[in-house]
This record gives C-alpha cells, sequence and structure tokens, in this order.
C-alpha cells in the first residue's frame, strides 16, 4: 500500500456531549495515535520532510461520549464462516455495554445480516449479562451465520425501528462492506447511528491488523492436523501426509503452522507459485532421502494449476478449486505410474480448526477487540473497524481496511523463516 | 457364540524349568482363571450340572519360565492401521524383557510382517531401554506397518536365524491370523517359538476383549469432531454436522462417542439396519422441530445402501462403500429437491484420531497388556492373544480371539442406552 | 469381605403398578443379576455344593414402575468435596426423568444436605432441560456442597411437603450413610420416598464400584503433576520431583497415575507402610544412579510416621497429618545434614484436579450412572446406590457399599504391577 | 527510561569475511532498523528536530559472515529456573548452526554456568540434529540448570580451550549479565568470542522484549488454576479461590490471566499497591453482593506488607516473603474472627505451569529467536541478546536490556483493561 493510499481520518457523528460512566482507568485522548510503519527506512523521508508520518486513531475510552446509555438500544451481527471467538467478543461487548456503560437493551440478530431484515422474521435475542455469561467458552456464534449481503434501506429500517445507536458487525471482508454500506445509508438518513465492524478472519489478512482474533487458535488446531499427517507418514512405506488448511487469499495459517510444526516439509500458500512437476520431482528426492514427508498447502494456493471453476459462493468470495484433493490425486497416479509404492494420507481438518473455542490468547484478544469497539462506538465514531497495530487497539475505516488484503510478503522474514525451517526449495518448479 | 464354541486350553512350548528373575509382585498360579460369563443366566446351568464354567486362564507373572533370559532373543512387528498407543505396547515389551527378564537381545521389525522376510531387505531396529524409553508419548509406530500376509515359512526361517524365542505381534484380525500361522509352522518344524498377539483394533471389535487399546483414546479424539459438528449444526440455518467414524464392523466408536457427547441426534452403526428414505423422513421432522441435527456414521452402516464395490484391501478386508460422503450428498440432494435451504457440514477425522497418542487411560492399559504378553511368552505359552476380561488380563487362543467378531448387541444395554441418550427412532425406516 | 457378609437384596417400596412410558430399548428382568464372583477359585464352593453364588440384582428400565411420572416431584443433592462428573450426573438425572419418564418438577437443592433442612433457607432451584443443558462441561457442581450431617427428621418434612418421591444423592461414604437414614426415617413413617445414592469418591474406594466416576479424570489430570515433577527433577541436579495427590484410605489414584507416567520411581500408598529411613536410603542409592526421582504419595500414606492429630473434619473424616510437606521436610532436612545438594520441589495439585470436568470416559459413565439411578428410583427401589461390577450396572444395597472401603491388595496384580512399573523396593524400610 | 538511556549501538567481532552458506530467502541489511517507538507522540520530538529516532537492529541472516561454519565450535548454556520452550530454542539453535551454517560440533553445558567451569567435571552433551530432533515437545531443558554466577575467567578459558565461537545463553535478568561478563572478559584477551544472550523470563519482564518465550504457555496453563479456584469458589458457600501466581517484579502474568479468565474478580500485582484492610472490606462486600470469589495474586505483590525477609536467593534475587499464604491466612483468620463461614482453597500452580512444553504460540517464537540468534552469532555480533519488539526480531545490548525491567504502566491500557475485566477497585485501601 503506497503511504498515498493511507488516509485515517475517523468519521464522527458529532460531538461527544455526555461524561463517560467508566470511573477507572484511562481515557485515551483524541490526538494519540499509533504510527503505521516502525521500520526506520520507511520513517526516513519523513524525517527529510519534517513531515507527520501516517498514523491510526489509538482506541480505548474517551472521557466524554456520544450517546446516552440511559437510552440508547445496540445490535449485534455475526456473519461469514466460523471463527474461534466469535463468541467471545459477543460477550465482551454485551458486558462492556452493560457493565461500563449501563446500556440495557442489546440485540443479538440471528443469521447474519438476514436478521436485520425485519421482512425475514428472525426475531433477534435479548442480550443479557445472564446470556453470555459462559459462552467465551463455546465455538461458533449464540447468534449463528449466513453469508451475503441484504438490502442497507431495509436493514436501516430495522435499526430505526428498534432504537439502535451502535451496531456491531462481527465479519470478514464483505461484512464489513456491508456495514460501511450500513453506516452510508444512515449517514444519508442523517441519522446519529454508529457501525463498528469488528474484523473476523481465521485467515489473518486483513490490513491494518497485525493478528485477526481466532488465528492464533487455528494454527494452534492445525497442529493436530499436522501431527497426525506426520505419524502416518512416519508409520508406512515413503508416507506421504498431505494437510489442506484454510488460506483462500493469503497463506498464513500454513506458514505458521510450518513454523509451529517443525515436521513440516512443504508449505505451499497462495503468494508463492508452484509448479506440479516441481513439486513432484522435488517429492521424489525427498522420500529417497528420507522415506516419508509431510505437504501443508493452503486451501488458495495453486489456484493456477486448476481449471477455472468461475462461479462465486453466496459472500461473493470466488469459488476456489480444491487444490488438496487436486494433489492428493495427483501425487497418487505419478507415484502409480512410476511403479513406487506411496502411502498417501489426506487431512481436512477445516471444519473441526475454525470450530473450536478461543484459545487463552484469542480469548484475551477478544475481551480487548469488544471492550474498544464499545469505547469507540460510545464515543460517536462510525464507518470503522478495530484495529490492532503495534501492540496497540486502534480504530481504522472501513474502506481502508478492505481495500486491500494482507498477503505474506514473499521476500519478508516470515517467508524466509518457513523456507529455513521446512527446507523447501526456495523456487518449486 | 454358544459354550461349545468356548475352548480356552492355551498351548505350552513345553516345560518351565528356569526360576523367575522377577522378584517383586505375586506370581499366576497355572490354575488360576476368569469366568467367561458374569451373567447369573449364563452360570444357572453349569451349578444345575455341577459341570464347570467356561474360564479363561489368568495372565501374569510365572513363577518358572520357559525361555533362558540370558540366551534368548526376540521380536516385535506392528500391522495394518494405526492405532494409539502401538508405541506404549512396544515401549513395555521391550522395558519388561529388558528388566524384568534381562533379556539383551530385542529386534524391532520394520514395515509389518514384510520385515520379517529377509528377503525383503529391511532391516530390524535394535530395540533398547533408550529407544523406547520417550516413545510412550508418540501416536503411530517407530517401527512402521504395512498391510497384508507374507509366507509363513520365510517368515519362521529368519525368527530361527536371528535366535528369536518370543515373537510379539501387535495387530488386529488379519495380523492375529498371521501370526497363528508363524505359531503353527514354528510348530510344524518343533521349534520352541513363541507367537504372542497383542490385539489391536480401534474398532474395539475382538472377541474376549472388553476393551481394546486406543479405544479409549478414539472416542476421546472422536468428540473434537462431534463438537465441530454440532458448532457448525447451531451456526447456520438447518445446519446439519455428519461425523464418519471408525467401525467397520463394530460401531463401538460411534455408540461410545453418542454417549460422551450428548449433542449426537442420530447414531448409525454396521448392526443396526436403517434406509434412506427413513433417515431422511426423521431428519426433517427433527430440523423443523430443532433447527439443527448432527449424525454420527459409523464407517460400516449401512452398507446395504451402497452399491457392492466388490474389492478387498491388502489386509484382505472388504474395501467399503463410502458411507459418509454418500449420505452427505444424499442427503443435499433430497433438500435442495424440497426446496429446503439447509447446511451440511461434513467431517471425516479418522486419521487425526487414530494417529493420537495414547491417553492416560490407554497407557496403562497398553502397559500391562506389554508386559502381559511377555509374562506369556517368557512361561512358554504360544499361538494366543493377551485379553482383558471382567477387568483381568488373561490369555485368549488365537484361534478363538479371531473367530467372530465382537459386536454390539442391538437389544443389550449399550445401544439401549444410545437410543435413550440421542433420541433418535429405535427403527429408521 | 466374606460371603456371609455379602446380601444383596434390594428394599423395594411396593408393586411397580404403572407401565413405564420409554419404548425404546431393553427393559431389564426383575431376576437379572450380575455375578460377585468372576475368579474361577471363587467360584468353586458353590459349584461343588451346587448353592446360588452371591449376586447384585441388574440396573436399567423396567417395563413397570413405582411412581407415576404425571404426579411426582424428585429431589437431587450434592455433598463433601468436588469430583469431575457431578455435573453430568445431575444433567443425566433432570433429562432422564425430564424425557424418559415425563417428570415436570424437579428441585436441586443447594449446598449439601443443608438445602434439605427448610429452616436454613436455601431455597431449591427449578432444574429444567435448558437449566442442565450445558453444565456436563463445567467442572464442579452447580448445586455447591457442604459437608456433615443433618437431622434425617427435617429433611424428610421438607421432602413430604415438597412431594418429593425420589430423592438422589450424590456423594460419598457419609454421604450415603446419610441418605440411608433418610430412607430409614421415610421408611419409618410409612412414606413411599425412594433414596438412590449415585457413589462419589474420587479415591475410588467404595466396594461393589469398580470405578467411580471421575476416578479417570483425576488420574489423568494427575499426569500434569508428575510430568512437571519429573522435568523439575531432570533440570537440576540431584532433582527430586514429590507429588502429592488424594488418596485418603485406598491409593488407587497414586497407584495408577505410577502405571500412566512411568517417569514415576516411588509410588507411596496408605495400604502398603513404609518407613522414613528406608525411603531415604533407597533415594541415596537412586540419586547416586541416576541424578534424580519422582516420588507420588497419596494423602493418607504413611501416617503412621505423623503425630496422630486427633480431629475429625465436618463430614466425620479423621483429619490426617501431612504427609506431603512432612516427607518434603523430610527429605530436604536428611540431605541437608548430609552435604549432598538436592533440589526437591513439591507439587499439591489436588483442588486443580478435583474442579475439571469430566472427561469423555467420565461423561459416559456419569450419563449412565445418573440414567441408571432414575431407572431404579421409578421402579420403586430405595435405601441403595448404582453401583457398577464387571462392566455392568447394578443395585447395591446402601448398607452394604458403605460397610468397608474398596482398598488395593498388596497382593495383587495391581500393586504388583505398580512394583514391576516404578522399579521401588517391594519393601521400603 | 529516558531517551538519553537508549544506545543500542551494537559490538561487532570484526569484519564478516565469509559469504553466508545460506541459499534461501532474504538477507537483513546492515543498517536496517526497528524504530523503539510506536507512537505518534513519543515521535513528535524527533519530526521537529529533524533527529534520529532511537532504533534497534534489525536481527536475521545477514549476506556475509564473521566465523568460518566450517572450523568454528558453539556452546549453549540454559540457567535459572525453569520456563516452557527452552528446548526449543536449543533445538532451534542446533538445526540452524548445523543445516544453514554447517556448523558440526556444538557442545551443550550441563546445568548452567557451572558446566562453563572445567573443574566442576560436568562433561558438556555433544548435540546433534538426532539428540535435539523430538526435544521440543518436551518442557524443562536436557542441560539442565543451575543459579547463580561463575567466574568468567574460568568460564572463559573453557571456551578457549574447546574453540568455541559463539556462546549462547538462555537465562534471565542474572543470566545476561553474566553473559556480559563473559563476553567482556573474552574482549579483555582480544579473543573473537561472540556471546549471545536469549531472553529467558516467565515474567515477560525484559526490556525491549515485547513478549518472551514461554510467557503465552505460562499464561494458558495458568488458567487451569484459575478455573479450578472459580469452580471450587461456585462449590461451597462463600467459596474463594485464590490463586498464586509468578511474577517477581512485574504482574504481566497474573495481568493477562484476568484477561483471559473473566471469572478472575481480583488481580494483585507489584506495580500496583493495596492494603490488607482494603482488600478485606471489598471482599467482604463481594461475598455478601455474589457469594463467592477469584483472586490471582502474583508472587511479588504487596511485598510492603510482609515482614522483610532479607535473604537473596543463588540467582542473586531477593528472597520475596509469601504472599500467598500470607493471604491465606489473613483472609481465613478475618472471617473466622467476624463469625463468617467461608471456604477457601489455595492453589499455587507455579511448577506445573513452567515445567509445561511449549504451546504452539510459544514454539513459533523459540524457533525464531533460535535462528535469529545464530544468524547474530555467526555474523560476528556480541555482548547482544536478540529483542522482539512492534513484531521484529532486533539486536539489544546486554546491558541496556538489562538495566531496567519492563513493569506494568498502572495508568497504561493494560492495567485499565484488566480493571475492566476484574471490575475490582482502581484502589485496594
Amino acid at each position: 500500500m503506497t503511504d498515498q493510499d493511507l488516509d485515517f481520518t475517523i468519521e464522527r457523528l458529532g460531538e461527544c456531549r455526555f461524561p463517560s460512566p467508566m470511573r477507572k482507568g484511562r481515557f485515551a485522548g483524541d490526538g494519540e495515535r499509533i504510527m503505521y510503519h516502525s521500520r526506520f527506512d520507511d520513517m526516513k523521508p519523513y524525517l527529510a520532510a519534517g513531515a507527520e508520518p501516517p498514523a491510526l486513531e489509538l482506541a480505548g475510552p474517551r472521557e466524554r461520549i456520544f450517546f446516552d446509555p440511559a437510552t440508547i438500544a445496540c445490535g449485534i451481527v455475526t456473519c461469514g464462516g466460523l471463527c474461534p471467538g466469535i463468541n467471545n467478543v459477543i460477550r465482551a461487548v454485551v458486558l462492556s455495554l452493560y457493565h461500563h456503560y449501563g446500556v440495557r437493551r442489546i440485540y443479538g440478530f440471528r443469521y447474519g445480516y438476514e436478521g436485520l431484515v425485519k421482512r425475514l422474521g428472525h426475531n433477534p435475542l435479548d442480550l443479557t449479562p445472564e446470556v453470555v455469561e459462559r459462552i467465551g467458552e463455546m465455538g461458533g456464534t449464540i447468534l449463528a451465520s449466513s453469508r451475503g449481503p441484504q438490502d442497507p434501506a431495509e436493514m436501516v429500517d430495522n435499526v430505526e425501528e428498534l432504537g439502535i445507536g451502535i451496531l456491531f458487525a462481527i465479519g470478514g471482508d464483505g461484512t464489513l462492506k456491508g456495514a460501511g454500506k450500513i453506516a452510508g445509508e444512515a449517514a444519508r438518513r442523517g441519522r446519529p447511528i454508529s457501525v463498528i465492524g469488528i474484523p473476523k478472519t481465521i485467515d489473518n489478512d486483513i490490513s491494518f491488523i497485525q493478528t485477526t482474533f481466532g488465528f492464533e487458535t487455528a494454527v494452534a488446531e492445525a497442529k493436530l492436523a499436522t501431527y497426525a499427517a506426520n505419524t502416518e507418514a512416519l508409520g508406512a512405506k515413503n508416507g506421504i501426509g498431505l494437510v489442506k488448511l484454510m488460506g483462500r487469499d493469503s497463506g498464513f495459517i500454513a506458514a505458521y503452522t510450518a513454523l509451529v510444526d517443525s515436521q513440516v516439509n512443504y508449505c505451499l500458500v497462495p503468494e508463492v507459485p508452484f509448479t506440479l512437476p516441481g513439486l513432484l520431482r522435488s517429492l521424489e528426492e525427498r522420500l529417497t532421502a528420507r522415506g516419508h514427508a509431510v505437504i501443508v498447502v493452503a486451501e488458495g494456493a495453486g489456484q493456477e494449476l486448476l481449471a477455472a471453476t468461475g462461479g462465486r459462493d453466496a459472500s461473493g468470495n470466488v469459488k476456489l478449486g480444491d487444490i488438496g484433493t487436486y494433489l492428493r490425486d495427483a501425487i497418487k497416479e505419478h507415484f502409480a505410474r512410476s511403479g513406487r509404492e506411496i502411502n498417501l494420507k489426506y487431512i481436512d481438518p477445516s471444519y473441526i480448526i475454525r470450530s473450536q473455542p478461543a484459545n487463552p490468547h484469542d480469548s484475551a484478544l477478544c475481551l480487548l477487540l469488544g471492550h474498544n469497539a464499545v469505547h469507540a462506538g460510545m464515543a460517536g465514531r462510525t464507518n470503522m473497524v478495530v484495529g490492532f497495530w503495534n501492540n496497540q487497539f486502534t480504530h481504522v475505516p472501513i474502506d481502508l481496511a478492505t481495500r486491500q488484503r494482507k498477503k505474506i510478503d514473499p521476500d519478508g522474514w516470515l517467508w524466509s523463516s518457513v523456507l529455513a525451517s521446512t527446507g523447501q526449495p526456495r523456487d518449486i518448479r
């Protein structure tokens, strides 16, 4: 992303007239910001020019707030696929609204954006502290989810009718863009409705978020699968364990899994192309040398090897060809043709991974994301997501957060470390 | 099994001339036996007739042993698919031979029965206490495995050449039958070679073994998958979680998983037939009533619904049709036709389950199985497996143990409890 | 226990006039019994005499029941210390009463027997399927607990007033004796009140129960502590890891933990005396030979080494001296005196162990115990506990179950296996 | 720390004459740096003055290296208390030296700095890829450890004699200072010996390291204890669960545990003073309102409440009074005096926590720390530690890293979030 793209101004609904009811801890000053760059080389031009470097608004409770907690209602909606930690975020938002600010009407919309469309007849849940008390130990989402957009006008009609001041949308790229449209529709109507996104992407591929919630849990659970793949590979002649992991556009889960489990010998990600003959040749050499191999492939890797499927799912995502079964069949066929006995075991653990409860790391992250989302909404911010950058929580405009996916830099330290750990060729071709 | 089938006489190689070097604990008397029956109704006829009821020889160390530990070599082989605990059994056998009896030459044959055929060139490993010290924490088998039989004569040639007195074979039905053939060949040659089987079947389907090692671990790990299935089912409209579990001929894993995770609504096992229309009808009613469903299906269930595949795998097992993907597709198609939106997630966790390390329960069980296998071999028993019955370790002739699979009794308490827990119809048709 | 002591006759409240509403599965016949003995030697005298051997009534649903589910109320109480699985039992009892029989009024008494005394003012909870749905994933007891007896008359007054037909008491020795007194008081008054005990003892020390719920979980969790002890012992010069585990009168947890974790070098239990000089001498030898040691001691072991404390806790249990800190100090002092540097780490994991949720094994066990308790109560049994013997669920008179604790037989296979696994001296003196 | 204190200049042994044998991935440029500050307010003065802001040298492989891998030997030593991940770091260092650079002589010194003193007779281990292959799954340290310093001259004598070019020291504050003295002694002698520290502190209290290895694992494991504390507190009348966690000078473990487990009601840390009467008063109110409470106390908290003990341990750390047992006794006594029944359970899980294996997050972190330590050493850096700052690995002078501990800022966002999550009073007095 070029610096010209970086425009961090956060939209505000208006003046913050109410004193915050929070009495503990520290308030964030409105001018506090976190710098986008942390490498000195990136900072040099600004120093040379005496110019202000790009920086994000610091998140946190404000001394004065925009909404009157006594009268406001709030709503929460969860969209897209499951990810560890959604319930923790719901819980944190509800408890913060209730205990930190005194909000008493909190609606949980069911089945994603469908639940915001009155016509579809999904009645929202009343979210109280009792309802959410123990949900942090559960995977999934108590609100259930769906994919795909709905008409912003219909949704804002419902939001207005329910007297909702802040709408929290937990979801990925498409969900956040949808949230932006709701914010836009509300602005067009001149209604003081805050729309706050909490980025959910198990792939960890949202810009300005160093690690999204659920990602650490996903990597930890993925090790179950690579452990199994390695055990199977070691347990038979020319054993090959092949694991498909999540990662449509960005291979962070696959890459970190390779760092976590050093039994992984090949890590294939969308950002780094490879050829099938290159992979087969390297695999042959490895089987000759070591007698077994473990391969991790992100679902979005090697799409150029597959015939285009052409379609899109309900969320508007391009339907990917299945690189996992493609590689499984291609490897089996290759060695069958060459007359070499192999024992390939294929593992696709995606549903098991994404439905687990948040691990302790993600529990804490979700708590803080939820709290900061509430602080942002109460302080009248809108059309933004809660970010996490240089270990600080920040405010990021939705438009900016969704402009471009975060990806592995094939020339950066992460991929370099993956190559060092797996020992795989730099170019598999 | 009728009582006429029950012949518990254990083959012995000859007189036990050596005093046992074990100094601790209690020795089993040669006449000690464990009764096969534990229900009073089964005992009545014997009481009436004053006849001796069927009983199994008690396992355990004997005061006098057949082999001279100073001169004997021993061998271990692992065959068939992975199962939690194989390494624990290897470890227990090696440590017991080494520390309890003082045996110093222990061969670990590689790649199943292939490793016993000299011509195939797999050199055996030297198994020492150092080699096996920490393997109990590892899934899989350090000896690796293969499927299928080898020529008993070739194997006994090698066993003789290496000076092996006791051969321990860890494996399932086919492996144990193969072990019986090795014992037979050795007997034919008049060689005092003991062959001791340690039954390995994750399906828990071997007669005279109340629970095989790895079974408890498998059930515990299966919960990961049903947890995911339920979370996914709850997270979407008309969510259906479908989990395929191991269980070729016997549905014990599926049945116990249903008892462990009470979110399971349907448990389908090989022993209890069902029809597809019956399942679909019941599923429709459940979705209408509750909005989600979790189905667990054993891989051997509903085979009559599938076109016969006709083949057999290398172990000689009939190749099963894939009931998991069959049900997945049939359910999807049915609801697509009826125009009702469902969200079905299909999970096949088999490799993840079977490659895990033994849980604490199975660790202890494997230790005791391994110790008792060594005691049996040192005391000159052969052509037998170590059993576990009425919570006691026993000796069971291989022929008897493999004559008939253990299955769920559709009229017994286990299946009755599964029905009570899932709430599924007694007859799904 | 001599056979003369064995009187398994179960008290019944009267004729079973109602047809069971359960439509699925198999009913237990009233004459079905499970034999107490499973060793052939124990059966011989009966065969010789043509006499009926002792046997326990088989548990399970009956075709005709005593209570009318439409009018009956039921109550549940939990007493004594925590144990993994209590909530699972509560859940199973409630769901079985509700779904299998149609009972609609179920009271959960708070804080043990205190909750049954109206005067003390603890209002009972209404236990519905919604309340108990997810409690199986939680450790502890949602009813909370207390120690010590209350006046049976006061309790029966309350039970009568609430219209309770069946009272389920989940607890250990003292609790079950208390339950017997309640049953006695009800009988004295001629009231048809069934009192069913569900034995809870993490120590696994109740007669006629092969394994109590929570025991497997406790052993599994105990491995966390022995793992830590061994890691610490290996991480320093002459490292000693000392772990105190539960086991007041019976050392089953310590013994099985030694089988599960073969890094344990000494297992000290109440059933097998040892002397301090003997232990110190053996420890010195081991440190010289191996440089580290791991000791597991049951809380009731070596009480003869401690000055009597003389008191009793609120449950009436003799207050034990603390063998853990005694050994810790004695070992440190001994080596300080002898001038040898050691590094001893003492670990007491009791609260962490006992408060964990039930593992999958215990979840299933608790489900079946709860179901069978309900079946027994509905069929008019009283003054009994649900037992588990030879892998079958049974009915055991409270008086018999509490007459004598189950203990490790120092001459039996379990202790023999512990000696074989730890390598510790048979006599530590 | 004021900016004047920040001198990040890294010592180098001399010119890097050898080309790196690493062929994969990207090399770090020598001028690449990571800025120390990430808040815009901290950067303002530099922008105003056009001055260079403080920045740390970026870690990573260099294109040219100082040592000849063919001739160099390397050594590793581990000191101080256990921490999850030590073995992972050892493994990463050995594998990187061996595979990335081709170093073939790697010594593992036993028992901390004692192992570097030849006179004490602990022979070093030969660390090969085979030796370290699976140690990443083990807690503790295969090299064992000890506390306290040794004579730098004696240690450098030995290092010289063994031909060691790079010495890796894994340890905390005292260890790193000791490493600095070794580097100083080598420099005084004019020997080109690189000393690279890898900071090990479970307390996460080292400056310039955003998170030390083992910290995330510790927090995750600590949840076991708070889970138990909460379960016990809920299971009895006026139940209080009191957990002592690590944290001598800095309460990061306690604080993050409070964020992870929202059942924690009080978090007491060294950085925030409290009074006993204040705590007791608040506890009384909470018991009245909610009937139970969970308290987490860092071992270094409330030291001002305890009589000074005056001593220091072998590492030179001030011996702390035991705040855990102090609070336990004080709370029990207080309520006994006031006649209110409470049920307090005290849990000290330190050894269980610190001896666990690294979790997946820490496994990856240790891998990268180990690799970057090797890169730094091979490139001739010395007298430095590998840091982690703004999500980049860096080089930090030992002197700077050990000058001042990292602590919780009572006015910062972390403590503010802890107050928001626990609901505890801002001032407990």
